[in-house]
């Protein structure tokens, strides 16, 4: 390994996206990892256009390298679990020192005093190689998986709110008369990758799932849809009347969004939610709205995140679906880039889904 | 027990309030009651005014018999454990056919099936007599209590949100290093009787607690929240600025307060609502609000009602209370009405915490 | 459908197996299905040794129909999701009266008044054809999973201890540092079908599995448990020493390997009781012994049967398993045998792990 | 302080007693206690008689000095919530290094790294004076609660057996059919402190108690059993035939005992381990016992110590007790010695429930 690395990096949170050689950096760690593949988000997008606020530079560093979705393989590894070839995801959230922390949930951190590579105090995995402690890397259990593995990061988030829905269900009874979820209502505001994995994940758990957008979507996006068994309502034209959710995922941040949730929650439904979009226009919640959270005993979850366990859970489910249908799940990657192709971070092409950095 | 009663009766769902003899109805049930004390709360006040749409008269009636909240003394009984002379209070809530209802949590009724004395499809307490089941009735265990216990309906709120707390604090850590809530910050938005019930039961569980409105509310209100450990802030004055709350209760409903309380909330903080008010004019909530409520992993519950387990947690943290210091809890009640006062129902006496109308 | 059927009976609880045609009883039910296999299990032996004291005929019947373990094909549906020629699992178990049999638990019934197919109350589904209610099938997603399917029955016993396992995993913190069971030991009491697949899925979860049994077993099982990542150990020589485990099951039944397992485990470690043998010799548990439960909060948790969740749960981990390698799985059926083969009740063939009956 | 304190102290782990003068230890801590009460429990006998094979002295001492149960008044205080004259109950148990101790759970310790005050390398509280850190110190709320004070800490053991009571019943429907747990039966194995503290709380929770022995108790011992709502038998003589239990607590350690529990669980049933006595004689445990167990899915938890909530827990129930009715909380405590009364460590007198020593 050279001592400089190609990085693409941004002046958190003033924002900018350069392609640039940097000194490899001093980091700890028992592996030295190649990247191969790294995602681009909407987490991403926001940090590069300024918009994200929290987003910090790593001490001592005058750039934040961006990166929190990855797929790399092992360069080097002085640990027996890990040797050279493998291919390995990492956790991108590192504990500081708070309980939650402590106990390897800094998705829970009670003050703040985490690091996010990519986003927050921690430079990310857009670069050549980088360096970890075996204890942040998960292993791919086969090599062909090497590509949609990079999806195990944003899969991560829904497997942690499957665990939240599990603790919530212990409230009162939620489940239909057979002890299953079958032939409950899920709606998933949003069609971008996030939206799907929880709709696909819903499905699985035997929700009859509805994911709504605001306007129509491709051809080839609505069959993606209905072949994880989901169906797909442009909610601007389809209001969707009379219909009731037992649960329900915003995607989108969008206050008006999360109000028109409420509206459509069943007696005792759970809303998560996910999505952020601190520039989003407010939107009023009324009396009735509130009426309705009580006198239904509606709960509402924020959910950021996931531990080391959800993106165990992920990776195995990604497994699944690949050989359940590989097609299915690769196309939920629309786009494969070069490192150059900076433009991925301005714009959002038509039709895209998940677009990956090739390195 | 002669054919007539005297009855407190509304029109439900469009309003008014007379005082009216009734043919006493026939009900089943082991116990006959006499009633002693009533509570009027807002949710009387809704309904006599009109403004609460879902009230609804008892199926075969052209009247609703109003009252919820209530204190009887057993007259006749069938049933081995209640004898002639006991105060009992009545659970209000009746159980439909879902499976919630079916394991006795009508609270969480899953099909609006349930019947809700002197609110919903079952007349209330405010008259002479009536008859229940003893399964629906509460023995006090010592007659002195008898005033107070018409608290334990709007108490047994309280303690079914200390439940929902209990479970939800298996997500995370989120009591203090020493495994209690000691010193841990709760918000109650309100100063009524269930802003007061609130109050008194957080503070009795560690938690460091302030009451705020957005007045100034009288010196011996003042002191009754001072009493119970909780402290007082005129938040239209005082903005809290820079204070974060683990814990949060809105009993006001009103839109503004539960987004201020958002923006109260600490990470990992949990937001029970619990007030309504469907005439309170909409409020703006705010992408930035969103943002907050995911990045913190904030916990939004409704809660209505409570069951039988409720009803009995509280009676007992009642006579806990009143052994502590008697005339706390006794000036939660600041005045005893006749059933001819009808005005208690149009209008909130200056200082007013908790009217109680004696039979 | 014809008049008469083949069966395979028994005198419940006398024992005895015969093989007869019986005469198609009058069955409710939306769908009729044709048996196509039947897997034969302990419980069943059990039952024909006349050893299983709690097996019952169905009421107005002189004979119990074996067989609870079954995978069908549809011939006949009124119900619209389950069309001709699909492949079924029925839910052996049907409801009582009691609260947990109304919520569509009857593997908690708390008045025994449920009835379970093949051994309690019902007939079972060893016999050409069954007519079931909808609400009580389990659709097969695959065709090419139609012999595995089977193993969905004793399957789903795994994975309602899974479900224990998660909500007795709040109890404390049991999980590794990095919030997963990685490295956590777990130790499986048998080699029997229902160790293997309680194997199989711990090491899914990221434990470290040792299976063991009194005696050596053949090649062919032993590499069949390093499969699934589990290790075997005769522990009649080699007796673990020095080791603790997390976790344990016991699928034995067997008095002295309960008693051995408790002295195995960890502080905090969870012991899972599955295994039933009422004839097996009593085995003295000591003062040391229960010190051990207390000091080191021991939980043990006997677990039955398991709700339709589980059911569906099992069958898409044995699709699961399938896809990731067919040979594995399809390995635990060691023998595919004819109606007319009885001898299948009253020996256990050397190496047999599951012996399956083809209709 | 002088530099010479009075002390009660022991070899541990070879046992003995004696009353001697010792130098004051270096302790960090914040506040200077005076001891006050200390009381006697099975585990001091144990420690005294040499049986207790776990006792060990703190690091650097060729002595531990006894006591866990502990009441002080405080004499210097650095810490502003603690002033001088305050009453005191120190939390005995001080966390280690692993997770658990971490989130102030020390009695869940998963290393065996914690320390306990009197038991396991710490000195205990039978000196004249010690000093503590105010983390570690709950102030008794009302100076006439300071001789009950000293059951908290056999108190707490009880509230945290409540905590698992309220998790394990979320794992199926095990309350009445109003949601209480009214009617519900609980077995208390044992008539001593910790039998009695069980029996009480448990009546206070619905529960209809039946604290049992192997031979008569006084008449005293037996009022005081049936003033806190349970009744007493004596199951030499009375098998409790065709009874069975929704929840049993064995204060025996003693093998028979709780097999004879197990053979009394009701379906769904939970029995908690609390009792140790390593020295009882081995129990046959049969395959039906096994059987019964796995069939009706009871649960078994052995429970240890609590944490600092349940202190907090503890002492607010004695304070419950206290203003009911002060005389039979009292009553429990039939002895106050001096601290040179050793004989207390070697022989229990009559009709003995707690003995105190004060200091």
């Amino acid at each position: 390994v050279g001592v400089n690395l190609k990085a693409i990096v941004t002046d958190a949170p003033h924002g900018g996206v350069w392609l640039r050689e940097i000194n490899e950096p001093v980091e700890h760690g028992d592996v030295l990892v190649q990247t191969v593949y790294t995602g681009v988000c909407g987490t991403d997008r926001g940090i590069v256009s300024g918009s994200l606020e929290f987003a910090r530079k790593q001490e001592g560093f005058d750039y934040l390298v961006l990166g929190h979705e990855c797929v790399g393989r092992v360069v080097e590894s002085r640990n027996s679990s890990l040797k050279e070839g493998d291919f390995v995801v990492p956790v991108a959230t590192m504990p500081g020192g708070c309980m939650n922390c402590h106990i390897g949930r800094p998705d829970y951190c009670s003050d703040g005093d985490f690091r996010a590579a990519g986003v927050y105090r921690k430079n990310g995995y857009m670069r050549s190689y980088f360096r970890e402690d075996s204890d942040h890397l998960i292993r791919v259990p086969d090599p062909s998986l090497s590509l949609i593995a990079v999806l195990t990061e944003p899969l991560k988030n829904v497997m942690k709110v499957v665990d939240l829905l599990s603790l919530l269900g212990y409230r009162c009874i939620t489940t239909a008369p057979g002890s299953t979820y079958s032939g409950k209502r899920a709606l998933i505001i949003g069609t971008g990758p996030e939206a799907l994995l929880f709709s696909r994940v819903f499905c699985d758990m035997g929700f009859h799932v509805i994911a709504v957008n605001r306007h129509d979507i491709g051809e080839k996006h609505r069959k993606l849809i209905e072949k994880s068994g989901a169906f797909f309502v442009d909610y601007s034209r389809d209001k969707l009347d009379g219909m009731e959710f037992d649960v329900a995922v915003d995607t989108s941040g969008d206050p008006s969004a999360v109000v028109y949730c409420i509206r459509k929650m069943a007696r005792n439904g759970i809303l998560f939610l996910f999505g952020t979009n601190g520039r989003a226009p407010a939107y009023g919640i009324t009396g009735t709205d509130i009426d309705r959270v009580v006198e239904y005993n509606i709960a509402i979850a924020g959910s950021v995140d996931g531990g080391r366990v959800h993106y165990e859970k992920a990776l195995r489910k990604l497994h699944e679906w690949y050989m359940q249908d590989r097609d299915s799940v690769r196309s939920l990657i629309t786009a494969i880039r070069k490192p150059e192709d900076l433009d991925v971070f301005r714009f959002k092409e038509e039709g895209e889904i998940k677009s990956v950095i090739e390195w």
